[in-house]
């Protein structure tokens, strides 16, 4: 009987791997509820891979406690594979595959979630009502049909999210050097971002952290922006000079912003500060602004995603331990 | 110069009454911010004609005090007027309208707005990051796009809603006795509500306040709905038994409810109850729930909304003036 050890299995995972273990009965499934390191790596021996999932580093140690305890074949459930020592998984012979389309829709519906809650004001309302204070006025909304909104990469998130912006009749402006010919063919498209920049009343990033990428919000692009900009980023926190953007909102000049991703997350995100000193001033300030709301890298974070997630990583596990070729091999190095 | 007088124009009215001033430089429109009573009434003496809106009653008193100023044409900003004395208007000659479809799109949009927070479990994320806890699990959300969306009533606002819907992908099944002639051919309606109830994840109320509608949503309804059904009310309190809603929740076969109207929000709502005792326990054991979002009428108050409120009001007072035919009149009696 074929054998997968899965590591760091969250609760919220568990229904998911359910299922996919009573389709395939051909396979053992031993679950791990602790993260793979060194030491946990003994506990795959005799396995015929391994299927993990961590944002700590799958560094050297890691790979060949794996390798010593004879397994070659990884299965990430998440898409980022920048935290693995590739030149060691290459010279171990390493074969890993991640997951790199999960549910586009879970990020696409967050992005305009962020999109609603700010155009409603929604902050100031929750503490109004937090205080028993139930007056409408004066926090007065907008409505998405009326804004222009600015969609930056259309890729398979920028997609999705521009189909639920025509259901609400808003006006999409789109920008990306790889132009989709559906959406082309409609005139969604702008030549420069400059153009996007002065037309849209919401901007919303949905392009990988490339180099060039960079940074792409920072005091010259708010400059070009309308007045009273919205900005929306649940793609990669270093796509926004975060100083720039709270400049831009301690001016007036950028009206809101909705963010699930944030330069220096790695370390803050995903933990829990309550009785310990936040340890990131700058994001503090941003959380404490009625007009900025931060959500903690969770806009994948649906059921739906998540089965993907599971069962993905799972499949390719498998194919890989059955010498078949995997969806979504992990080109090392 | 024809003279209207405007009572009770609030802040956010100012910009929209300002503007179809410069459009009407033939009328001398006066603000007036307080309320219309039999004192104010006398503000009116000269004017050919009144702008109002207001929750307090027309009584027969302030009626009388507007015709014995000389006035009959009165224009209401809002779309009630069950809260006139209509033998009193009728007696005394009044010509009234008011403003029937301001913007469906507000409240459409409200009501998916309170679909994606109860989805995402935004009450207990704000919970969390306000207590400097930054961890996403164990609070999986849910994508809209994999609901079924049960929408009773297809009037302008649950049309406008079934597209918003559809652009995220959603299933939708509607109910009306009336159906419309577009979403029948696209076989969207169900022929009794007990099949909406049977199939849809998430509920949302679209309907007049009708005998025949109050109470619809009450205990027998409820048990036949899936468990852990989502139901929002956008439309009148009286739709919803809350006692039943409240034991639903209690129960678990409710999973949420974002309601914008409760059945006793007379005198409750838009006042400011910080530093009093909260009139209300019933509402109060809502608004502390988790997994209820109550927002106090607010899914009409889009900057879009009151401006035509405002300018569909003072166009029709106008009309009336002019002896012409408003476009919003109202049956008195």
């Amino acid at each position: 009987m074929m054998k997968i050890v899965s590591y760091g299995i969250r609760q919220d995972e568990q229904p998911a791997l359910k299922e996919w273990q009573a389709q395939h009965p051909e396979v053992q499934v031993q679950v791990e509820s602790e993260l793979l390191t060194p030491q946990s790596a003994t506990k795959a021996k005799g396995a015929d891979g391994v299927v993990t999932f961590q944002q700590a580093p799958y560094t050297r140690e890691v790979l060949q406690a794996l390798h010593d305890n004879g397994i070659n074949k990884m299965s990430l459930r998440n898409v980022g594979t920048d935290n693995i020592d590739m030149t060691a998984a290459k010279e171990l012979g390493f074969q890993i595959t991640n997951v790199r389309v999960y549910s586009p829709n879970a990020i696409a519906e967050h992005a305009v979630w962020l999109m609603g809650r700010l155009l409603r004001r929604e902050p100031e309302y929750t503490e109004k009502i937090n205080n028993h204070d139930l007056r409408w006025a004066p926090e007065i909304g907008r409505e998405l049909r009326m804004q222009t909104v600015g969609v930056i990469g259309t890729g398979h998130i920028g997609q999705v999210l521009i189909q639920i912006l025509k259901g609400f009749g808003a006006k999409v402006v789109a920008y990306d050097p790889y132009q989709n010919a559906e959406l082309a063919k409609e005139g969604l498209y702008v030549d420069q971002l400059d153009d996007l920049y002065k037309q849209a009343d919401i901007i919303t990033i949905h392009v990988p952290s490339t180099p060039e990428n960079i940074h792409m919000i920072n005091a010259q692009s708010l400059a070009q922006m309308k007045d009273h900009v919205i900005i929306i980023n649940v793609a990669r926190g270093d796509l926004i000079d975060t100083k720039a953007l709270i400049a831009g909102l301690d001016a007036g000049k950028v009206a809101g912003a909705g963010l699930d991703v944030y330069e220096n997350e790695v370390g803050v995100f995903n933990e829990d500060w309550h009785d310990q000193a936040f340890p990131d001033k700058q994001l503090e300030d941003l959380m404490n602004r009625k007009n900025v709301i931060l959500t903690p890298h969770t806009a994948f974070y649906t059921e739906t995603a998540v089965k993907n997630m599971v069962q993905i990583s799972h499949n390719d596990n498998l194919k890989m331990i059955q010498g078949q070729q995997p969806d979504n091999p992990v080109q090392l190095g």
